[in-house]
């Protein structure tokens, strides 16, 4: 089983380097994910490559154009439909957790990465079957947006994340934030590492996470708890 | 004025495109943001390059010492105190485009990638001035955080953006989400442009966009609206 993500976008060289390292490199070279980024201009629709226009009503800011975004769709779905096909956009529903997880259990997946003002609405309603935020804030565009869904997905791909990095204790997946972490040494400038993580006792150091990790929730994101609480 | 933000990572590869195309490139060209990426070995405590260590109390996952992360932090420093030490980790506070608007103000800001478990607390607790979350995910690194940052930050930098892609139609400027847009043609596989938009009257054109922002924020992030409503 792999998941395999196409990616449209104008940009194709901004994501040169964040899947060819760490994490995302080993998941590729074991087979169990493949990203491929195709440039939208290869479907343009005359010879200068034009992609985007005007937008309609007048205002600043260019328009990715329906014809090709509709013919790269079509033309990338020939060896089999996407079960989603996702636009990153700062409208989209936020991105969490949750949705990662769902999404590492799919096959295939196309993400349109928007530029400038955004894509001409009639793929948003005719292709696009979700829309994806992954914050609320606005990027130059949809590209690097697309490298965390993608960073967020793949390192959850069963056989990706050896013991070592395991993501069962990672923030959010028991809808608790992180305990805090210290390592060598015990004492460092004058400051103490907690007796506790010092005791051995297994049981009495999982408590302490566990109250740590209540804790800093409670005091930062009182929300994650929320109809959860011990 | 110009912004210098400095990037602390065990994996600087990874950042080599995000910075180099678009609108941040421009922004460096111009002199109005300066980005320099340090690899933390650089701070190693040992000649093997050590930088990481097994936690305290056991457990999967390595965490970042604190040694080569207070020495890399002092030496940076040396040319003038950061005004914001931001760890980038998902527990905490979510990043928004308030929180961009503000950095963009700053000179000088240094950002903590994280890896494995994370970095000693002790770091976090002497250091750290902020510790910033681009969402309720988790990532192989906050390297792409960074980046995420970096971009969000450095196109609302005075001069980084033209009348074409100005920030100031966006998306959470104005607690709204953008209108849709269009482009030619006017009718594309049958699908026609909302007639008003032809119109040329751009008075009622400005009236249906701020409708439908308002319906849109509405129906998709009521959150956005509250105690805010028209």
């Amino acid at each position: 089983m792999s998941l395999q993500i196409d990616i449209l976008t104008v940009l194709p060289e901004l994501l040169e380097s964040p899947f060819n390292h760490s994490i995302l490199k080993r998941a590729k070279e074991k087979g169990l994910l493949e990203i491929r980024v195709h440039h939208l201009r290869q479907w343009a629709v005359n010879e200068y490559g034009q992609v985007d226009d005007y937008q309609y009503g007048g205002g600043a800011g260019m328009v990715m154009m329906a014809e090709p975004l509709a013919n790269a769709i079509e033309a990338l779905s020939q060896d089999g439909p996407f079960e989603e096909i996702i636009y990153l956009t700062p409208d989209g529903e936020r991105f969490d957790q949750r949705t990662a997880n769902r999404l590492s259990l799919k096959g295939k997946l196309l993400l349109i990465c928007g530029h400038y003002k955004g894509i001409d609405q009639r793929i948003r309603d005719k292709y696009v079957t979700r829309e994806i935020s992954i914050g609320d804030y606005v990027l130059s565009g949809g590209e690097l947006a697309a490298a965390i869904l993608v960073d967020a997905i793949g390192r959850l791909l069963p056989g990706v994340l050896n013991d070592e990095t395991s993501a069962l204790f990672d923030s959010f997946q028991d809808n608790l934030l992180a305990p805090p972490v210290y390592s060598r040494p015990a004492e460092w400038r004058g400051i103490r590492v907690p007796e506790i993580l010092l005791s051995g006792d297994p049981r009495k150091i999982e408590d302490w996470r566990h109250e740590q990790s209540l804790q800093r929730t409670r005091q930062r994101r009182p929300d994650l708890l929320e109809g959860e609480e011990d």
